[in-house]
């Protein structure tokens, strides 16, 4: 399954991705048809919060439009909406692993610098964006901005001292996440939460596909253009740190809560990287895909807006 | 004006706390009677997110009640009430800044450890709990608790690219948190944020004091009892970076808004400052007293709950 958040005719709504990705289905349009009454929360955010109920409400749907050959006249182009970050504003931080490729370790610095415990630096909620908004500049702050293509973790199920054996039990699905950074302010600031959260510099999306569609999420391609050029091309088995067990070490003495995200690092080849570096520069088309998940398309804009 | 939020009857309630500060006018209980109407948001949080209304709509209650001498009829005892933290649950993580004070930096480490510029942690909004709630030990995962008073700002404003000389614009007001961290974690994750976020660890309260009734917030008293001994005793004059500048910092490239908190860093004396460190054990009971604004009080309970 695959779960948009979708603006249409002004108002954010939570939608089915149809399977050729090309239609979509918003729930608030048909859950009067299917249930007779109200059934799903506004938002995708709240629809996690609600637990198990919204999966079954999801599979009651699709079934009912099936069973009555519905999906012509249900479902609406795709292009007819805009798709948001499937969680638009998050209610809190990103949680995200720090150096989680050893070859990414050792282009920021050296072997010294791959991690022997799971770090974990946060994204405010403000940096959010969808596919196809824009990534801003912030010239005026930094002149080393970043990209970092990296998978995400959305969690279904609130618990806290998780055990590994248990984690996927608290996964909700999969999504993309761009986890844009000012290197200089990185730098600057020792601890990376200032150079992590200028304004739109966490593009995430296209969608949440559920975790019943991803065999093994340690187990995915990850690959980033930068202007259609390859800059990062590896596969989520170079986890340093597994996502149980992130998931584990994060929740050991931490509640973790339905909507929370987990952006699993990133593999070599940012732009810091490079020798010289190649940093992001107005105009500069990021794609970053992720196997079964799909592509999060977003272009670098001016510094202001 | 000394703002809390109350649970009353299994509700929680936005109130505010009588000069003595032993009784509170639950505004959702008189509004109606003075506005003939619904004029207050059902949490303090909203209420902010609100603006510069809700202010004006405070202070016309005060004028009403004044003017109606309804003050013994109206206000109710504060021992009828349970505070809970002003914000209970905030929008994002809290901001906090790392090593705000030289004494503090040097007793963690040495003269290198003090910053020359902003640094900046988060702590998950899963940590927050109000005043004389049970701070826990999180023994399975922390053998290092520690406690840090600190004055907190709470932003009133939307903003980015704030200036120095116009960042109290943006400041709702004034409450204190105790950054409870496990030292072990802290230093074991690298960044911060793992041995800052155990849940129960940011006891905040007991109430915001809006910024009109402080002079000078880059002038007050902070100090911190554990189990009456005062071990913090220090002033925010010895900011290394004082409010203005973290708030312009930080919202360099990101913005600010209303219900935003900012810790600002604790002075010398945390239990790691000592020789043996003296860190937190189940029953300890710690006070802190910031000038002006008032004491929280929180005892540390037994690992789990």
């Amino acid at each position: 399954m695959k779960l948009v958040t979708a603006l249409y005719q002004g108002k954010e709504m939570v939608g089915l991705l149809g399977e050729l990705e090309d239609k979509v289905l918003l729930v608030k349009h048909v859950e009067r048809k299917c249930f007779d009454s109200k059934v799903f929360a506004d938002t995708l955010l709240i629809c996690l919060q609600n637990g198990e109920q919204f999966l079954k409400d999801m599979n009651s749907l699709i079934q009912w439009v099936e069973n009555n050959q519905l999906e012509g006249e249900l479902y609406i182009p795709l292009k007819d909406v805009k798709l948001l970050a499937p969680i638009p504003k998050p209610a809190k931080n990103i949680f995200c692993v720090g150096k989680n490729y050893a070859e990414h370790a050792i282009e920021m610095g050296s072997k010294d610098d791959i991690p022997e415990h799971v770090m974990i630096f946060t994204k405010a909620p403000t940096t959010v964006i969808g596919p196809n908004e824009q990534i801003l500049l912030h010239k005026e702050v930094t002149e080393q901005l970043d990209y970092e293509g990296e998978l995400a973790v959305v969690i279904g199920k609130k618990g806290r001292g998780i055990k590994k054996e248990e984690a996927f039990d608290y996964v909700f699905g999969y999504t993309i996440l761009n986890d844009i950074t000012a290197r200089d302010l990185q730098k600057k600031h020792k601890q990376f939460f200032i150079g992590k959260s200028l304004d739109n510099s966490a593009p995430m999306g296209p969608w949440i596909v559920t975790k019943d569609a991803i065999k093994n999420p340690n187990h995915l391609q990850v690959q980033t253009m930068v202007n259609g050029e390859v800059r990062q091309d590896s596969n989520t088995e170079h986890f340093i740190f597994p996502i149980e067990e992130v998931i584990s070490v994060l929740s050991k003495g931490m509640t973790l809560e339905p909507g929370d995200i987990i952006a699993t690092g990133t593999p070599a080849g940012v732009g810091k990287g490079f020798k010289p570096p190649r940093f992001l520069k107005a105009g500069d088309k990021i794609d970053i895909k992720v196997e079964n998940i799909g592509v999060l398309t977003n272009i670098v804009g001016e510094s202001s807006k």
